[in-house]
């Protein structure tokens, strides 16, 4: 059986030689194979194009996709370095059996290639440098007028987020009720034919976040539509989906979220999203992160081709035997958001959400954010996008540094700590105390060893040294709530 | 069959002619019938002694017990006004067939009688003047020192406190490991012999927590023992049982609580609790409301025993399923303390425990208090009573306020609120808006009638006029967290 990741073409032609130094790729970068092909009749639907791409025994094998105007493209991305020789499959002869060759370098700064899974529970960027999800939620920003859309990247310049989750579809809900300036498709609902302009506003952007060292975590379908995005049918719903893969995946921060709240897009069986995640895993060569966000009942995370669980709500002490249950990394990517509009998904104080990233961080998880606060234009940060008026943001920044410096990539919560622990055993532990207050605190360590503690003050931003520990003690505490501890095994 | 409640006397023996104006007490006070008998053998065994009170048609069978020194009381409290006319039985006929009569006078403030069930959810006074419960918890307080023992009175005597959930035994446990002066047993573990003296302490007590308005909520067996008296065995568990209820029903303050933590006290079987239910129900002329208290494992609040479900924990949002199931009050007797020690149920913040009396409130649940801040005399208000040191008793103050001035008897948790909400529908509707902080938000009261609106801010303690609305509207508020709305139809 042949896998788009190891596939040697069964078909393979006489490759044309190799022109070395012609095309030069980064690794993990982006090339693209430009041909030009059929005007007639409808290209996105007619013409198939794709590549088989090899490098010594790997081969991957690649869709194209119409890019307008006669314009195909079969868009690559190597994850070794070398060079790649590829030949092109296609059921249109202009196409077909084109051969060529691309070599790929050894990746410069601040190229670490895409996130993957690491460590079960973690993530990582590819070349081994870390990578801790600290996500934010814009899911419409890319359909917003053009200076709105910079206005959302200045602002991410400096803001604490290196994941975004974000829509392909514009939405329609409240707060939302604009047309967007591109849509998808030609004439809006074509569903045969899409729109380059579309797509290559939404690749600018996904460019612009990666640049940013923020990965796109794509929704691929929602449910808030006035459009019938949601309601296309399954041969719409598949083509769509191709095209997306074949446009989209070479971008190594891009990772699939299949839907946002699924269970409320109506009209599509269990069997069918199933599906949908098959085509996804078998056309997209890389294997980028894939999963599923729920609003009511959860979609089984334990299937194997989600490779993390996307969760809707605020159970953190869940995320122990969640981790056990799926064996695969938590994020909570919507824990409701920092807001005051007249919603209760939407009007969680800063303090909520800092003491909420910092619960489920204790547990285990990773936590993503969003803003919802009222605004003459309507422009909400957790929609549109724009600037940040929160004051949890200042604190998830502090937060993130802190994670940073240590071993975030091997934390577990503790079984049973007495309050909620996440620990390297041995080597680290940060407690959060939540709406505890205690003046004296017992602790465990190990015995034998020396740990440097740290009163933490997730709001106040302050780490304040306090002493070092070992084995069993009681520790004197400033006795006000919302405070953490860390203990770090001395040098 | 002859029930302590209804029994006429099967073999009343001729009355000796009443003599009217003899003996007075007021209706629900005490009444002590007081006979000498024998001193010989062990009277707390040997002698059985009761006495059938009779007004009209209505008769009360009350166990008498034993003083000492030859002094035998049978404790009443009548619960109509006019003449009881009293036949003593005994197995020694120095007691028996002695008769008597008293008459029985409308009580004077602030005489409200017992508290019972009202309203299924509820409680009152059996005069019909309201009860909201607002309880606190000093377990030990009636086993130290005399001058501590005031302490906690003169406490109290501000305090916003209203019930108070006491040991009758003497407490073993962290912060308390003291030798009370007294103990309920001669020797401390005669177990077939009661210390007078430690019973009119406790009696004293009671009464001066009556004299204050505030119940005594008995906890009759508890784990927390170095003495053996969570192990004495059936026998004299029940003979405890019989003595407590002997003495200490009569006063109309008391509730019974058959256990804290039960199941935690070791080797008492379930069918032994039920049977120790049905001995206090048997026993008590009186039928005063009556819980069971547990750590992890609750207790079936639904058998008909129990008058009121006592809980601990903070599944406040439980509490309408638990109404609905229980068909009873429920009480959060234990919902963790205000303090700082190094226990995760002795450490909450001042605000937390605000909170949580406010979210147990809109629940349509009561919540009780306790505090425990560490002391250098180990003097924590939880166990030994003392001063409060915390932040949370005036803000409970308010609370109880705002619901006293209310229909609060009345209220019901909506079913599905937006913000939960207790209610009496279409009069008053009190929203507690938790971490939530809308500038504005939605809600819908009856249409055809105006409610005048309240932004109440539990914490600081204000009540500010909102303005007046009706059906349904959109609000703007202050747009930050913990406060609360209420709405009161207009005048």
């Amino acid at each position: 059986m042949i896998t788009r990741r190891t596939a040697l073409s069964a078909m393979a032609a006489p490759l044309l030689a190799a022109q070395p130094g012609e095309d030069r790729v980064e690794r993990w970068g982006v090339f693209d194979v430009k041909l030009n092909g059929p005007r007639d009749g409808n290209p996105f639907v007619d013409v198939r194009v794709s590549a088989e791409f090899r490098h010594e025994h790997r081969a991957l094998v690649v869709d194209g996709f119409y890019d307008g105007d006669g314009t195909y493209r079969i868009r690559f991305s190597p994850d070794m370095d070398g060079e790649w020789r590829y030949t092109t499959r296609s059921n249109r002869r202009e196409l077909d059996g084109r051969t060529g060759t691309v070599s790929c370098t050894a990746p410069a700064a601040p190229n670490h290639g895409p996130v993957v899974v690491r460590n079960t529970y973690h993530f990582g960027y590819a070349d081994g440098t870390r990578y801790l999800p600290f996500g934010t939620t814009c899911y419409a920003w890319t359909h917003q007028p053009e200076a709105l859309q910079e206005q959302t990247l200045a602002t991410l310049r400096t803001a604490p987020f290196n994941k975004m989750r974000m829509c392909v579809f514009p939405k329609w809900y409240e707060y939302n009720r604009d047309e967007p300036r591109l849509y998808p498709f030609v004439n809006r609902n074509d569903y045969t034919r899409f729109d380059p302009a579309f797509w290559r506003n939404l690749e600018s952007r996904i460019r612009q976040l990666q640049a940013l060292g923020i990965e796109a975590d794509l929704i691929l379908f929602h449910p808030y539509d006035h459009w019938g995005y949601a309601l296309m049918g399954a041969e719409a719903d598949e083509r769509y989906l191709r095209y997306a893969v074949a446009r989209l995946a070479a971008y190594r921060n891009v990772w699939w979220s299949m839907a946002n709240e699924w269970d409320l897009v109506k009209g599509k069986s269990k069997s069918e999203w199933d599906r949908y995640f098959q085509i996804l895993q078998s056309a997209d060569p890389y294997s980028r992160l894939c999963s599923i966000h729920h609003s009511r009942v959860m979609y089984d995370h334990g299937r194997t081709f989600l490779t993390h669980a996307s969760i809707q709500g605020d159970e953190f002490a869940k995320t122990p035997e969640w981790r056990e249950t799926w064996r695969k990394p938590v994020i909570f990517d919507e824990c409701k958001y920092e807001g005051n509009i007249p919603k209760r998904w939407g009007d969680i104080s800063a303090q909520e959400m800092t003491h909420r990233f910092w619960l489920g961080t204790v547990y285990g998880a990773y936590v993503g954010h969003g803003e919802t606060y009222l605004d003459p234009k309507d422009v909400l940060w957790w929609s549109k996008g724009g600037a940040l008026h929160g004051q949890s943001a200042a604190r998830i920044a502090f937060l993130r540094q802190l994670l940073q410096a240590g071993p975030a990539e091997a934390l577990s919560p503790l079984a049973n700590p007495y309050y909620p622990c996440t620990a390297k055993a041995g080597e680290c532990y940060l407690y959060y105390l939540d709406y505890h207050q205690p003046a004296l605190a017992d602790f465990e360590l190990p015995a034998g060893a020396s740990f440097i503690a740290d009163v933490i003050d997730p709001w106040e931003m302050t780490i304040t040294a306090a002493g070092s520990y070992s084995g069993k003690f009681t520790m004197k505490l400033p006795g006000r709530p919302h405070l953490a501890v860390r203990f770090r095994k001395a040098a």
